[in-house]
């Protein structure tokens, strides 16, 4: 498909560049030119389907570092606990009761969710079934995603089998839109020795099923709590200081291919192992906020270098895949926190969750900017909205005012996902109506304690 | 007009009481009845205007009690500045240009976004101009309101004629939906003299166009940053300890009148003179972490029974007026920062948001909750949207998922000013054109520095 987009705002989020009155042309999926129209619209004559974007923002899709996605099944049903006593008394007992067919559909409302709110990539990560799964999920969307299998040390065989499924049926598959990865649960969960496997399991898996242009990663999640190096101490009998970072370095699991989630309780020692190994890290600070695991000190890590995105974490601790939210917390978060207003900054924060989520994901040759030769993962969206009236600057209304009902159109790997706010891909009300119904099936057999 | 919504689920903020299948009948701006729908079908056989709620939410309009309606037309013009160089460098030229006019299309931007946002009283304090102002754009807009003039101890005789005026023509006009305020704009702007002056200013404005039921009220930052009392000491040569609220109290203003916005600075001595005195608050979260300002202590103030309310304050320092954010980061915040994922509560901050709104502003007699007697104030809010599925707990929903656009219908004083998400009283694009104009135009005359 041949496609212009014309006369928008485009921010590019290639050296903060804004083109007013600009274009996009998109061929086979990929961007082949962006400039001022008047230049692109005589570099290309031929025949193209175009979108008018006159007075609206054209940007790259949001990436979202961090999910559950099939948990959206579970939105709302416990909140305002403790933690220990939400994830004992609700939360895994009904998760214990989860087909492959609820995590389709669970995964598939987050993908719509995820669309409809200008999000094009989704990191994942949940228990991997090959009959049904959030990857089939995605590419039913046609959203672009990766997913992990979570790994326990509970259940090491069933682990290594659904690694070796996912890694084989759907790396770099769906027109390249999916790509898998190893994750870990988090250092508490996952012994030392199965973590230096898994190490071990994600390199193979590479080597096999990945390339350079598309390495298959490995997502954990580090840091969440306060009480995480005593756990760790605690459950395996070892020998770990006050860095949780050191304690999986001296593993030697640490590589730039390790996407680390939360990073709430991190120390200066944290962030410069993280730096030197090339670690990359996913801020969720609304989850972290509703969780009350405490404030990921993100201002400092911006200013030693590392590698920051964003995520929403599970639609049970958001509770929706709302990445513009996620930009507006964080950007508010860290001010109000640190008494300074001038930091982090709206650019900051808008790459965090574009170009910053594409290279977290080691995906960044591929997507997070508008630039010739990346995928088309583009967006629209309008400004002619009461909410983001006047139009000063549209970085700050991006990350200060804009919402997903603002995104108009969506374009993954040059497909049109959605246009004025309808999904080509699925039929939202059935898959809304399919959600209750499999909702209540789970409850049922999760009070009548049956898998 | 007689009308009737059926069929929701009716959340009525009456002693946290939600009636499944429910239905609300209003006449002449009043609600009448409010029950199960077979029970209230049963009374009222006559001709209503019936609106269809099944698979919706039936609630009272969110109420906004910290607001700088007309300073929309500065959203976004500067963001991310530290807070002296924000207002004195970019915020104060551009506002000392301000004509009645642009106060008034500014507050008419504002009282559309609230309305298409769910809320409908909204408190708000300015630069009263008795040509145009923000009492007419709220008329206008069919929002209730309570409409304050800005007091500085710079320009009280200024102040004094602009008070008299807004009280005689605005207090209890426009169908009852506007009110006046008695707005001094802070303990350190405004000298100890003027402060007691501008309390029996309020008592003599109440005693002549003031009652019982619909009293003028006194609205005043308080405490919004932690050098507040070290300010009032170096300008006003006074004594004041390390209580913004006992310096208050020493020169005899507070009452139950009072609603003060921010209270972040805020103390034990501080919290308990608020209570002793019935003192209303205004909590900002928002705004208190864009300008870096700090973190209120509401669940202590939760804890000591204060009468708690939520404000988005003005769009440069939010940047929008959506309430159903405002809800989400005060859930979240506090629990974020508490290290308690169980305070506040969804209920707790459902009702800062709605009756304790209508407490804040000395107005729950007539709105805050759907209740025989009290003036139709209603929204209705669509459920059936991929962010809001499944549904377990409706509450939940509201502060930790919903969004403006959710809202569909709002009626306010008995008349439906938005349909379908339509505004009835007022052409929004051309609103919008207006304020693009008017913009540009205050922007230019600032450049020049005309007034």
């Amino acid at each position: 498909m041949k496609l212009m987009i014309c006369g928008g705002t485009v921010v590019t989020m290639r050296n903060n560049e804004i083109i007013r009155d600009g274009a996009v042309v998109i061929e086979d999926g990929v961007i082949v030119d962006v400039g001022k129209a008047h230049d692109v619209k005589r570099r290309h004559a031929g025949a193209y389907e175009r979108i008018n974007a006159k007075g609206k923002i054209v940007m790259p899709g949001l990436v979202n570092t961090h999910q559950h996605a099939a948990m959206s099944l579970l939105r709302g049903y416990a909140d305002d606990l403790p933690l220990q006593e939400w994830l004992e008394k609700w939360i895994w007992p009904v998760e214990g009761c989860m087909s492959a067919h609820d995590i389709y559909v669970g995964a598939l409302l987050t993908a719509i969710e995820s669309i409809m709110g200008g999000t094009t990539t989704v990191n994942t990560m949940y228990h991997y079934m090959p009959e049904e799964n959030e990857a089939k999920a995605f590419a039913d969307a046609g959203l672009r995603g990766v997913i992990g299998h979570v790994c326990f040390s509970w259940r090491k065989d069933e682990d290594r089998k659904a690694l070796e499924d996912l890694a084989r049926n759907w790396h770099a598959k769906a027109d390249g839109l999916i790509r898998a990865s190893v994750d870990p649960h988090a250092p508490y969960t996952v012994d030392p020795e199965y973590m230096k496997e898994l190490k071990d399991i994600r390199v193979d898996l590479n080597e096999r099923y990945g390339s350079e242009k598309s390495p298959i990663m490995w997502h954990i999640h580090v840091a969440e709590t306060y009480d995480e190096t005593e756990k760790i101490r605690r459950f395996f009998n070892v020998k770990v200081k006050d860095s949780v970072m050191a304690y999986l370095d001296s593993l030697g699991v640490l590589d730039d291919h390790v996407l680390a989630a939360h990073c709430v309780a991190f120390s200066e020692t944290d962030m410069d192992i993280s730096k030197a190994r090339g670690v990359k890290i996913s801020h969720n600070p609304i989850s972290n906020l509703k969780l009350a695991s405490g404030i990921s000190p993100i201002t400092r890590m911006l200013e030693k270098g590392l590698t920051l995105s964003l995520g929403t974490d599970s639609p049970c601790s958001n509770n929706t895949a709302d990445m513009f939210q996620t930009m507006k917390v964080a950007a508010l978060l860290h001010k109000g926190v640190n008494r300074n207003p001038a930091a982090p900054t709206a650019w900051q924060v808008l790459k965090m969750a574009t170009l910053g989520g594409a290279e977290a994901l080691c995906w960044s040759e591929e997507i997070g900017s508008i630039e010739v030769g990346k995928k088309a993962d583009v967006i629209i969206l309008n400004l002619f909205k009461p909410h983001l009236r006047p139009v000063y600057n549209e970085i700050s209304h991006l990350v200060y005012a804009a919402r997903p009902e603002d995104v108009e159109t969506v374009i993954i790997n040059g497909r049109i996902v959605m246009e004025n706010r309808k999904l080509t891909t699925l039929d939202v009300e059935r898959v809304m109506e399919d959600v209750e119904r499999t909702k209540n099936e789970l409850l049922d057999r999760a009070r009548r304690n049956i898998k």
